[in-house]
């Protein structure tokens, strides 16, 4: 599966800068859709009605993914990985809707989501103006930021007042152009529909970023508004038939981030310090999540999400790293950099381009000198747990709520407030076992980086070992408790101190130094920022303006055919089909990851098993894709993007049409599904029909 | 399960040092048998005769574990996770012996194991006198550890040379004393029964190291010499009652290492360096394995016994920087080293003892800065593979046999020559694509601890991608060939130079570097080793000489009754039974890894669900025990060690009795179990009777 969910890789500098495009490559701004190169190669015009539908039926799951609406009463689809978090906090020891499943046959059973947020872009505007001229030209790093982050806040807050909608300024090659990106808040989200997870993530982590495939990896929801059922002006228009091989195919969705135009000591700092890192911690947690899973069967509920979300993690950053060890991969990125760096040399005003290019290894040196305390600190991996996230966001609140908007930490600007009081005040269950065992784990990993004399260390310790204060600070901690955390939000920095909690007493106690490594490095990116600013700037007088920018978690249309290709010698078919489910589930003896849910099982002969199930097109996607609605020349539901094939997680970095593909579940197989082996004929109506 | 297998972590320092002794701690020479102590609490005398019978009875597993004769026709029992590589070794595709268990019927059925080597205690010789008088009193470090080599190197093939006995120089009490440890060899060992591993393994990795435990953990073999059988003159009578609550009991095997006399820096090293360094490296590779063997039921056989091995180590060794993560544990190791200085320093002598702290300090420094090289090269970690193993023996045989016995490297000496030769010649199947995966994961890693420019990183991967070079090289070596590695081992250095095998070649391009890091670390080991000789010398001189030594992978005895324990405020009995195993299986719903054979489920009702199955007591001991024989005061067999409860992980830095516990198969239950769940009557009858 592709997912965004985790802001861990956060630090690792999002850049959203232009590159030049070439095959089906690109995640196009909607303000600059590739009209000419589709034209030119496939003879479609991209018309403003068809853009305008696709991108007000496109949905943004602010957990980290995509979706669409898919019917004129307020069906939205997304995929099975990105609501699973949802059907978790609604799961308990007696219901487990991951495992089992739900299905909603009425209005009434539709349960609702505890804090989900779904954002539908409903504006764009250039802003770059105006923030230009916020910004003195003669402010340095830290100058400079702060004047942005005050413009931005400006800026989103008028255009909350003014029209109610979610705002935010998005800076898009990489401060070459800012964004206003205004959008419908939906909050009140309930669940009508998903399969278990044996078939929704059939194969599990052996078969995640690999093709074939055979998952139903979907999740169904209704969109609500003052108690009922919305009623979308757009929608997508239902596909019986599906996505066809060989036809030319659209993508509309919200990828995270990829890095294809960091300079070459950043993807240095990338390969030699950042994935190793992350790899490493990942991987200890994944040992961690797995070895407590197998102890009992509600630790393995209660762990689930966090463990699938590590897999996840681990296999693309596996991957990502191998792209960038490869020394012809990495080869034709220094070359690409040199040739580019020996057009500037020749050019009258490429000296500043050039100059700018030593900054950023400058600023680079001394944000990798300051990781190893900022990851744990301010990043949190010394202190994995709700609680700990919990306790620094109220401790924080207290301290940035009366400050003027724009110089707030960004998180607590007033255009954010409802999406952080919706987390900080969510119901979601939070299991305490979990919580040491996680925080245990963590502290442990503290003391090895930091060494146990270390005086923090000694603070936060308080003269236990990780397992005991962890299980001090859990069990006597009442952030978990949701009418503390009001009454402390709303009490302010006085009741904060006042409650003599020790979590956020201990966020406390890390506050001065977390938030001072966060200045410095936040410093040092504006640098990097403002220099790669530079670059872009001579590289479009070179290269022209026919490019797109990085991915932003924003809305991006991608293209390309349905395909084939060829891997070790053979042709990988473009669909696969029912048949071939069955066949590896057979293959496997029917045991998990790869064991078919019993109804499948029983259903078996009712479902015509040359229905496509997935399939695969050429479109340039990354994580925060997943979800993501694949249309055909008509605006049509075809698919479902819910993952990338082994060879597209170099994506970060570089993309190629020769074997990087998206894996999709196909309109047709979900029909099938719901009506012969769901038994919900309702629900498969109101697809094809687009209504109830 | 309690394994010791990994030299990986030899590099950390094996210490023999001797503590006093206090409850029922201590792992006791057979020279000097703890009489004092036995008698006093527990009024039993140690006789000569019952001493020497448990020796000659007890068998050392050189793959890493021990075992005991138990019938005059040549049975051995050992534990099921010692036999299961020789098992895993005779299985392929059609035949799966460790899943599916084994038992030859007939002596025609038992199977040769293919490289499986044990040792029987024959005698111990006092060679303190020689060792000091050959090396001179003047000797720096590593002149002292050359002439040390030396004449261990003539004592060993001296004593081979005229017993025909395996002989071993021994390092006990940090140079305070050498023994020559002579053994009877055995390598034609044939397998006669194993369970299914779901119930030699019942509860797997997430029950490891735990207690209330159900484990049927042993495998039995024959040992043959000439082709038939032995008839050894001692072997353990069985009992058929078995160990009996709070009943004192022995223990007879080899404990592999212990660090209980480090110093502070040494142990600090530990916690602050070793100990997280290798988590971190087999952690990586138990995600490593999981996952490959997640996509295929042949995967999973092929990466089974690295798989459990990586397990297992990671579980205890968290357990063990746990513990010196514990303020309270570590305080008191501080405040005990505080208070013998202090003592040192109000005695006259005392000062060279202090000054030899000094040494230590400074020694270990230069080992932890040559450690991220080292680890790497010489001990491996960045070419994980069975082919560069395999390699970089025929490389150096080629160049250190020629050398005088004295001046080779240790593993090269004539007295070690037959058991080298065991291991290079063994036919054991290695796979090629679980080298492949292998390989190319740890020269990831090297690429990621040295840089992707570093040169020797550079040479290494040869312009291509840890996976393409892993690939390359796996699939181009002919080092996986017996006769070519028998044709290069016979032709020495010109025939290895002359085959231009890109492994070896590999192993050549890092062997100058690799052989000087060891160079240096040893010298400094020596340093420390000497260091400590003079500390220890004056801990005597203080408090007397009632004393063990740390472990050292040698015949040791320890006792403690069997007996119960307070956890979180609960008793846990000391007996498991029959009845216990079925309702953990039931509780777990027969799943994987706590589901039972399908025999074990329809014999139930034949089996007395009363017998005891698994014990504690309270005797101390540390990895390299699995295997271990228990036995009453009758000298009869009452049970099998195979595992320590949680808290014994400390058991490397301390021991206490309070908690910490040993974990056997009880003699009983191995009878009940033959009888009426493997229909093995005639193999039981052996047990029973004590022949055939």
């Amino acid at each position: 599966m592709i997912r965004l969910r985790s802001t861990f890789l956060g630090f690792a500098l999002l850049l959203a800068l232009a590159v030049s495009a070439s095959a089906d490559e690109g995640m196009w701004l909607y303000t600059a859709p590739p009209r000419a190169q589709i034209k030119a190669k496939y003879g479609f015009d991209l018309t403003d009605a068809w853009l305008d539908n696709l991108m007000k039926s496109s949905v943004r799951f602010i957990s980290g993914g995509s979706g669409s609406f898919v019917s004129g009463d307020g069906l939205v689809i997304t995929n099975f990985h990105i609501g699973r978090g949802d059907l978790l906090k609604m799961s308990n020891a007696e219901h487990n809707y991951v495992r089992d499943g739900f299905y909603a046959k009425t209005p009434a059973e539709e349960m609702k989501c505890l804090d989900l947020e779904l954002n539908v872009l409903q504006s764009i505007e250039d802003v770059t103006a105006r923030v230009n001229a916020a910004v003195p030209a003669d402010a340095t790093g830290t100058d400079a930021a702060l004047a942005r982050r005050k413009i931005f806040a400006d800026i989103e807050k008028e255009s909350l007042d003014q029209t109610g909608l979610r705002s935010d300024v998005v800076t898009l090659y990489q401060g070459g152009v800012y964004h206003l990106y205004r959008y419908k808040r939906y909050t009140d989200i309930r669940i009508v529909f998903a399969p278990e997870e044996q078939a929704a993530d059939f194969g599990g982590d052996p078969d995640n970023f690999e093709f074939p495939r055979f998952d139903l990896d979907i999740c169904i929801f209704r969109v609500y508004e003052n108690g009922q059922p919305v009623h979308p002006a757009h929608f997508l228009k239902w596909s019986a038939t599906g996505a066809q091989d060989g036809e030319l195919t659209f993508v509309s969705g919200h990828p995270g981030t990829t890095r294809r135009l960091l300079t070459i000591p950043e993807i240095e700092y990338m390969r030699d310090s950042q994935l190793p890192y992350y790899l490493q911690v990942i991987k200890r947690r994944e040992v961690l999540y797995s070895v407590w899973s197998g102890r009992a069967d509600e630790n393995a509920r209660r762990a689930d999400s966090d463990l699938l979300n590590v897999q996840n993690n681990r296999k693309r950053s596996d991957g990502q790293l191998a792209a960038l060890q490869d020394p012809v991969f990495f080869g034709a990125k220094v070359a690409a950099e040199q040739a580019f760096k020996q057009q500037l040399a020749a050019t009258p005003n490429g000296k500043d381009a050039l100059a700018a290019f030593d900054r950023i290894v400058a600023a680079q040196k001394i944000i990798t000198g300051l990781e190893p305390r900022f990851r744990l600190l301010e990043d949190g991996a010394g202190f994995n747990s709700a609680s700990f996230s919990l306790a620094r966001r109220l401790l924080r609140a207290g301290a940035e709520r009366p400050k003027p908007n724009g110089e707030r930490l960004p998180e607590f600007s007033d255009a954010k407030r409802e999406s952080f009081e919706q987390l900080l005040f969510s119901n979601a269950p939070i299991y305490s076992d979990f919580e040491i065992l996680k925080l245990a784990d963590s502290l442990g990993y503290l003391v090895e980086q930091f060494g146990a004399d270390d005086p923090l260390v000694q603070s936060v310790l308080a003269g236990k070992s990780p397992r005991d204060r962890a299980a001090e600070l859990i069990n006597t901690t009442q952030v978990r408790d949701l009418a503390f955390r009001k009454k402390l939000y709303e009490g302010g920095a006085d009741a904060v101190a006042a409650a003599h909690d020790p979590m956020i007493e201990l966020a406390r106690v890390i506050d001065p130094e977390s938030r001072a490594l966060r200045k410095t490095v936040e410093a040092q990116q504006e640098i990097i920022q403002e220099a790669h600013a530079v670059i872009e700037k001579a590289r479009f007088a070179l290269e022209g303006t026919n490019n797109y920018p990085d991915a932003t978690f924003t809305l991006r249309l991608a293209y390309g055919p349905v395909k084939s290709y060829e891997e070790n010698g053979q042709t990988i078919p473009a669909l696969t089909t029912f048949a071939g489910l069955f066949a590896r589930d057979d293959a496997h003896h029917n045991r998990e990851p790869f064991g078919l849910p019993a109804r499948w099982l029983a259903k078996k002969s009712a479902v015509d098993l040359t229905t496509p199930l997935n399939f695969v097109n050429t479109a340039d996607i990354i994580g925060g894709n997943s979800g993501s609605p694949v249309v055909n020349e008509a605006g049509e539901f075809v698919g479902i993007i819910f993952d990338g094939n082994i060879q597209s997680l170099s994506g970060d970095y570089g993309y190629s049409d020769v074997q990087t593909r998206s894996v999709s579940v196909h309109s047709a197989g979900i029909l099938e599904a719901l009506r012969k082996i769901y038994d919900a004929p309702a629900l498969a109506a109101e697809l094809f029909n687009g209504h109830r």
